[in-house]
């Protein structure tokens, strides 16, 4: 008997974790729901339904768990709570600062209908936020280190969008190889936001649009790009399309700690993923299985990924994940 | 009110358990238990009893998590069952191979008492086993490695001692590079055991000893020398004291996989440690911190890392760990 999962929305993300389904035997993609019209969403899976969003809670007792693949800035905040009611729920809610809010929100509706809501899960926060906690309990006295990139930031790209005279645009966040270095070096030092990452946009023009006005809109955008030592390459849409289409990411988390005769011990995790919606669809996958089997046991409630033990992620039973992985 | 900790054993695990406890306002040492005659144990922590390791149970009530610090070979297979009667328990029961059945043990006698018992912790078994079923969970399809080192392999060290002519020995595990350049490379080559590491040998002779023939018993030792690339360094022990006193390790965890749509991924944990046994001895104090939280929900039984929750690790309550690491 597989685990049954719903995915609401049909971006990016629901596509990672539509593929990721495809690869766990034990997970079966039932049904996309869709704010789109039905009938113009062709999704790659065969032989699953494509409904509208509008008749999802028509769907209870067929679904086992329902993947939300929103965006965080206003899918998320009201989709979650509002599923919570009906369904187990996971989301990718990644906007850092307003966690406990959605947390709280999504906490009460999941109590009140004796639901399980998984909230945030992806690569970070996610398992960033994992070997976060996991180095942090271990190693108490130290120093963490994140850095994000080489990959693609969505966010920035979408931002230089946004200026008048770009018709396109592409931005890498590139972590700073000294700083990595000094991260790991033992010597805690403190960085600046420029010290950690450059922002490298390539932005394909408008035609007629003034590249140097461009230029300094985006180097001086608060938040965005004003932090940063930030390059700009105006390249073409042909070459836009061949080098920048795909949606790499990864980074590290360092944590760098001494312990208590004055040893010093280094931590430090990686990612270098090709696709990072496919990545994050796979992170939401493995924990769309520990959802069901938490919410089996009769766990309710919000939870994050630091509420789920790492037994209930994967697939095996139990002691043969002790005799294998252990 | 701090978590109450016993340590059975004072070798160089113990005496890392007790510095990483000096280092978690929230753990306090409250007994160190000795085969040998307590009043010839010094420990670190002032106002800490030495006891014998015959009056264990007249401490029941007085501690809330017994750390044992004995060895996998003769130790732990009788103390983690003979103590889990008594008290809820941890041990680093490091021998893979034997893993279910000392978790069988351990797990009839802390059900029958109502204790919670905490096996094989540490970072490998332990943070590796971690990072090994994370990955695998959200990499289902792709392969893993594991390279230890460089570091110091006591096991290896002491197999070198018993050689006749031989006064004293330290051994490292190298990781061999061109190995974990393969493992990232993204083709998941498979190595043999002489290719992903190798063993470099530091020696003290006896007088009088035979050069050439300790090694040649080092290099042709089955198991521990005879498949690796070895090198033997003869030293004087001045050299060993000043050079090599140190028992640093670490080690590499790696996971490359294909992604639904055939984008790779690579994941990779990694630690560099200037004390092993002040490490392991940091891992076990925070997992004391869980065995507590866990026991007073009700938990009994013998467990591992996979089904601890990264929140039981942390001393922040749980709401302030998804505010500041999640």
């Amino acid at each position: 008997m597989s685990i049954r999962i719903g995915i609401v929305g049909y971006g990016n993300l629901a596509r990672g974790v539509e593929s990721a389904i495809g690869q766990n035997p034990d997970l079966e993609l039932c049904a996309v729901f869709t704010r789109r019209d039905p009938g113009t969403v062709r999704i790659s899976t065969q032989n699953v339904a494509v409904e509208d969003a509008a008749r999802l809670t028509e769907w209870q007792g067929r679904l086992d768990v329902l993947a939300l693949c929103g965006g965080s800035a206003t899918d998320l905040p009201k989709q979650t709570p509002e599923y919570a009611k009906y369904f187990h729920v996971i989301d990718s809610f990644d906007t850092h600062a307003h966690i406990p809010e959605h947390f709280s929100a999504v906490d009460k509706a999941a109590r009140e209908s004796g639901h399980l809501a998984l909230i945030s899960c992806g690569w970070d926060p996610g398992l960033f936020s994992l070997n976060r906690i996991y180095a942090e309990s271990v190693l108490p006295e130290g120093k963490h280190y994140t850095f994000w990139g080489r990959g693609v930031s969505q966010g920035h790209s979408d931002a230089i969008r946004r200026i008048p005279g770009v018709k396109d645009a592409r931005q890498y966040t590139v972590p700073v190889e000294k700083a990595l270095e000094g991260a790991r070096s033992g010597r805690n030092p403190e960085f600046s936001t420029r010290e950690m990452h450059t922002r490298e946009c390539y932005v394909v023009l408008e035609e007629g649009a003034d590249a140097a006005r461009v230029e300094e809109s985006i180097k001086t955008m608060p938040n965005y790009f004003s932090d940063y030592d930030t390059t700009v390459h105006f390249i073409s849409e042909e070459e836009l399309k061949r080098d920048h289409s795909e949606l790499p990411h990864g980074g590290f988390v360092l944590r760098s700690g001494s312990m208590g005769k004055g040893h010093h011990a280094l931590v430090e995790y990686s990612l270098k993923l090709d696709s990072n919606p496919e990545f994050t669809g796979s992170v939401l996958a493995a924990y769309c299985r520990a959802v069901f089997r938490m919410a089996a046991e009769g766990s309710t409630g919000c939870i994050s990924v630091f509420d789920v033990a790492p037994k209930y992620l994967h697939p095996a039973d139990y002691e043969e994940q002790r005799r294998h992985l252990l």
